[in-house]
């Protein structure tokens, strides 16, 4: 087991109504004014935009509103923000809605404490020394950036997918309500599921330290997803299966499936976010389709883990039953599993392969996923 | 899935030599001056404490120390901790020592903070709104004491084992290093063991409201404990397997393995608390006497979860043979089954159950937990 530091010092609340607590957990903390950060029009459709806005109006808590945050956000969108929240001299940032929207306000939070532009904090030219304070109401479970101190954000200028991370970065206080999750279409809840495994296998799978204890908490995380995504399909509104998914989705990435682990890296998450940097696809839609094809290039490499898989997830016997048994419940729950169905062609695959080496440079594994490799995974997934 | 605030502050510092950083810890909080809180001469003997003492002298902090304090501490030896804390006017706690060391330097850090007599907290004549900082070295890991909020501690004249629990009573930095529990002994491993076994099902049985989520993640951590402590009896030296055990040890009572859960108690160490009140007999080895005894007496209640159990942690058919299973095991480790093995016979069980019943008196179980059935449990496991 490798040394490690474990600190999370995020409020969750979580459960149904928790989002009426706004008002007053801001104004315990002194805020008097937030910029307001969602995505789209739906939260006022649906009634958490009046909610929300309600419960701050009680404490006289005054709020900006930035809107519009997209999936796979652009960096143009947070530079709007950060501008936004200076002219504005809000005390905190308040994101309503999925990872996207907390992670822009993250980057936005870290921006308004930078002197230069916040994209170089993307590009490591600068450390994140603090941030304004961060709130969250969660309304789509996958990302885990509710609990954790770091965000992606994509520079659509220059087609780069990267990410920041600090612990200034963590939400103070994040809403986890699952009944605000109900209205989450088929698709992203399947795509949603698709990036909670993602988190789950990256360090499980590719860890050069990996605790035996550690593999038996992705596994209960892991099982969980699998079973509670076949809950929701079948019925939207089963409340108990919605909160496991959300908790579970949570769990994945807020430190605790690989504090203990060391050596570890996120080769699919490298490949996706090349993926969705150049064809803008969802996220969860371009992990489900990276994950088979990487593991079984990947396999040979770590056989025991990849049996243990195939046996504690699926009850199969050997790794390659375990991935097929993975990408066959992609496609039955409907997330892709082959880049046609994200209209991407062999003939992308070069810039595709390209756009990894300049992801992965820093992280120790350019070396590992050069684009003759890339290339040759990604065939698999045509 | 039941509403619950998830919210834990303490940052861990887990893995070989994280005491040296101790002084830095610290002085990066402003800390002058240190109630030194610590159990036997052993940490003296084996070096910790001139480790600690050294870091701290070195960055200018001063300590006056407070040993001597016993398993099922008592609140005497807090009394003095608090007197001591104010005459000296020490800025923070800091416990370098087991659970009955985190605990009693728990409730001076209470105390401190309160006007009357500190066990009056422990009575629930007041709230604890604030305390001391506390800062944690442990060296045996069983409690979990180490990054939750709560403390147990013996009122030696009343014969009265009872808790507090707060956030101000989370440690803000708490430091876990396998290294230093190599010495533990062969009783005291296997007494630890039972412990958190006793923390993981507590819940897990007894709770009205337990997602499958939460049962997963606690067999993910009973099946570690089990098999750490056979690793650990096999070689004490496997640092891996020390590693594991206490940082299920930590996740067993850090709140993971019950938010969520709803309408749970702790029979379990109800029962135990009122052995060791009267007999002063190490907690684990109490509660593993009691739990099979229990286990026999609850299980028609939630059969289903009894074989669940059975199942996920000894692979067994029935409810019935998953408590045969885990009796058998605590044998085979050699922690207590039989209350002749603590000494207590038949004649004792009256008072047992009249202490049982004042314990419990509050938590809403004392109409389950009469007299006449907790004899009928304990006379099981004569």
């Amino acid at each position: 087991m490798e040394n490690f530091t474990y600190f999370n010092p995020t409020r969750v609340e979580f459960g149904t109504g928790k989002e009426q607590l706004i008002g007053e957990i801001l104004a315990a903390r002194g805020i008097r004014k937030v910029l307001l950060c969602y995505g789209s029009e739906r939260i006022k459709r649906e009634g958490l935009f009046a909610t929300v806005s309600g419960k701050l109006a009680e404490q006289g808590i005054a709020w900006v509103e930035l809107g519009g945050i997209v999936s796979n956000p652009h960096i143009s969108t947070v530079r709007k923000g950060v501008a936004l929240a200076r002219a504005q001299q809000v005390d905190a940032v308040l994101a309503v809605g999925g990872g996207s929207v907390l992670d822009s306000a993250k980057a936005i939070a870290a921006g308004v404490h930078y002197d230069g532009d916040v994209w170089e904090l993307f590009l490591g030219k600068a450390a994140i020394a603090s941030a304004l304070p961060l709130f969250t109401i969660l309304t789509l479970a996958a990302t885990g950036s509710e609990m954790n101190g770091s965000a992606v954000v994509t520079n659509e200028d220059t087609q780069e997918k990267f990410f920041i991370a600090a612990p200034a970065l963590f939400p103070q206080v994040s809403i986890v309500d699952p009944q605000l999750m109900r209205g989450v279409s088929r698709d992203y809840l399947v795509y949603s599921a698709a990036d909670v495994i993602a988190h789950l296998i990256e360090a499980y799978f590719t860890a050069s330290v990996h605790p035996k204890l550690l593999s038996r908490l992705v596994e209960a995380l892991l099982n969980t997803v699998i079973e509670t995504t076949e809950a929701l399909l079948a019925d939207p509104a089963d409340y108990d299966a919605r909160a496991e998914f959300a908790w579970a989705a949570t769990l994945a990435l807020n430190g605790l499936t690989f504090s203990g682990a060391a050596g570890f890296s996120y080769p699919n998450h490298a490949i996706e976010h090349a993926l969705s940097a150049l064809f803008n696809v969802p996220h969860g839609a371009g992990l489900s389709v990276v994950m088979p094809a990487w593991m079984k290039w990947y396999h040979s490499r770590n056989p025991a883990q990849f049996e243990r898989f195939a046996r504690q997830v699926f009850g199969v016997d050997s790794a390659e039953q375990g991935i097929a048994a993975l990408e066959h419940w992609f496609d039955k729950i409907g997330t892709p599993t082959r880049l046609t169905q994200l209209q991407i062609s062999a003939a992308d695959l070069p810039a595709i392969a390209e756009k990894v080496q300049s992801n992965v440079r820093g992280f120790g594994i350019a070396e590992l996923y050069t684009p003759a490799v890339v290339t040759d995974i990604l065939n698999s997934a045509l």
